[in-house]
């Protein structure tokens, strides 16, 4: 049996499990002979390009067990993205960092665009013919993942918006005072982020809710509001940071995936509202703390989080390579899953978005909707304090 | 023994255990046979002028321990203040109400504002001789009411910001994209809650804050930045709301207090460094969550807030009127305090901001801060969740 060592790789934005992942990945790489040495790439691809790995096995247990309630991405993180080209001169960085080191399983977490990586990485093994197995493990709060599901980290982020929303209504509902909310929840291209607050109870749920899958209707949206503003005396609306409508360019930027850098679509509708109809607004941004805040991880997207980083581990050493380990879904009630590889060929680079069919209106989603997102929110992960501060893992981060 | 009702009201923004106050309170008042009916004034001291009570009695048991956790204030809020002339017909009305449902005990639970509407009601009883003893009970994130060591919701609302900024650079530590995140934290006048933030440990916080307590020096501010980011490829800035420099006034509206609505400074700021710094910058404001969070309510807080609320109960019932329970602290190491009332005239409408002697630099707190700030954000609550949402409690609301 040849020995070779495994490393991984964390992509794209952090998320309140994306180092349970890797806490799976490395109990799992613990287990098989197989595997010599388990090494983490720091700033994803990064630290394969620059040959900046560090030693996992010489991290202590407890810092591996904190893993489960650290915030932000433990071996660092990166939004590069490969050249098409795999002739180009950053394959041959890649390449002399994995043959230095040995390495003969690759493993990515990440969302689509952290798919094409994984999917160039096992492209370039195969052309090479290098003893290199590359597995991806998903990873997205947009949950725009294709071919699973559901993503690891949607469950967790999408128990946070309900429970925050849940608390800014209440707030909200505490004056009389006339005012309208508008609050901007992540979400690029697919709105689930957003939809997830239709699982808050009637009395305390946004009346409003519009996701970049609906084309945004500026001139209904206001009549919306003023409609129920009128009734109620307030309105509370959801929106996607990524729904279409004419704004302010100069709040837009771009990251280095090409993609658009979203956010300020609150304060521009708050904007607008106030303009045209003469509405008071508290524009609210979810930001950052609703992709990977650890005090609202679900249970169930912690386990499964853990399995799928396992299982990649798993399926690598068994020989496969060029797959993502996908969550298939047995059934809703009781709510039951299967982990499946998948070609990562059909996931890279693919958007999955909210479908038509979960749709109702601009105030509700079908109750298929529900039926698909109530179990991954279930179960709470206890949380270890010290002196009122959450306890979080400090690597040693050894240099290899 | 003659028989009175007590009412009791909600004033000024919600914290994480205003609701535990008046679970304090409740179940106070259940001891004293004294105390005939406990209704709740629907939207603070409106309840009073419109004669709009609830009957607390009416709500069950289970309701009412639900409260601790239930976000929001349960009996609605108000920002409205009293007149000054004690002849003015507002008092008229909340006499009639007072007198139709015979009336003992007010208890007022609010900041420096809403202590005024206690004073006022207190002067207004002795004035004309009613036998209407009026308590207050202390209730401000911002931490600035006069007299008392600290005030109920500031240590949740601090254990909030410290441990989501926590969340936050851990997540910009996650990147090597070269970025600067500014924090925009409450606090109008007062920065407790900003320095708060200090009790983070060296690697995981914030480079630079800024309290409204100091001058704050544009010119200085971006130095501070361009020195930092210079060296460390980032920049964290925690900032109050309240720190004052020239900016766009569109985004500055006045409350019914005649207190400026703060909110945008953050933005503000981080269009200034991107201009004159050419960095990327994320403004990130915790906006509303951070003052009334339910799961990150400090239990210290929560046992102190429920205690506020029964003392005020107690004191009345044994004849007291026109005071405020305060807390005095004992010692810092153990933490110990005791409860102490105090007279409501040298309460109201002071303000009580972070002295001198608790600041440093920029950077850094004065180790007295963390003596003073750690004790109050010790413990946790356990939250109780239902099918993965926070259970809160609906009230029947039967009015009287």
């Amino acid at each position: 049996m040849s020995k070779k060592a495994m490393v991984y790789i964390q992509s794209g934005g952090p998320t309140s499990v994306i180092n349970t992942s890797l806490y799976g990945a490395i109990r799992e790489g613990q287990k098989h002979p197989e595997i010599s040495k388990i090494y983490g790439s720091l700033n994803g691809i990064d630290g394969l390009l620059n040959d900046n790995l560090i030693d996992l096995g010489a991290e202590d247990d407890e810092t591996i067990e904190l893993f489960k309630q650290t915030p932000g991405a433990v071996l660092g993180t990166t939004r590069h993205k490969l050249p098409k080209d795999l002739h180009h001169e950053e394959y041959s960085r890649i390449i002399e960092t994995l043959k230095k080191h040995d390495i003969g399983y690759v493993f990515v977490n990440g969302g689509n665009d952290s798919m094409d990586t994984c999917y160039k990485l096992s492209l370039l093994a195969k052309e090479l013919n290098l003893d290199i197995k590359v597995m991806g493990v998903p990873k997205t709060v947009d949950n725009d993942l294709a071919e699973t599901d559901h993503s690891n980290g949607f469950g967790s982020a999408a128990k946070y918006v309900i429970n925050t929303i849940r608390e800014i209504i209440a707030d909200a509902q505490s004056y009389k005072n006339y005012k309208a909310y508008i609050i901007e929840i992540m979400g690029r291209n697919a709105g689930w982020l957003t939809a997830a607050v239709d699982l808050l109870p009637e009395e305390a749920r946004p009346d409003l809710i519009y996701l970049p899958e609906n084309k945004f209707d500026v001139e209904k949206f206001v009549a919306n509001v003023d409609k129920i503003y009128a009734k109620k005396g307030n309105c509370i609306v959801a929106i996607s940071e990524g729904i279409e409508f004419e704004r302010d360019e100069s709040n837009v930027k771009i990251d280095s995936f090409g993609h658009k850098q979203l956010g300020g679509a609150a304060s521009d509708l708050g904007k607008l509202i106030t303009s045209r109809l003469g509405i008071a607004v508290r524009a609210i941004e979810l930001s950052l703390p609703q992709r990977a805040y650890s005090f609202l991880t679900s249970k169930v997207d912690s386990d499964e989080a853990c399995i799928c980083g396992a299982e990649a581990v798993r399926h690598a050493v068994e020989g496969m390579t060029g797959h993502m380990i996908a969550i298939k879904r047995v059934s809703d009630k009781p709510y039951a899953v299967k982990y499946e590889p998948v070609d990562i060929s059909k996931i890279a680079n693919v958007e999955r978005k909210v479908p038509i069919s979960m749709m109702k209106d601009d105030s509700h989603m079908d109750p298929s909707f529900r039926a698909y997102c109530e179990p991954l929110i279930q179960g709470e992960l206890a949380v270890t304090m010290e002196n009122g501060i959450i306890k979080t893992a400090v690597l040693k981060k050894v240099r290899v």
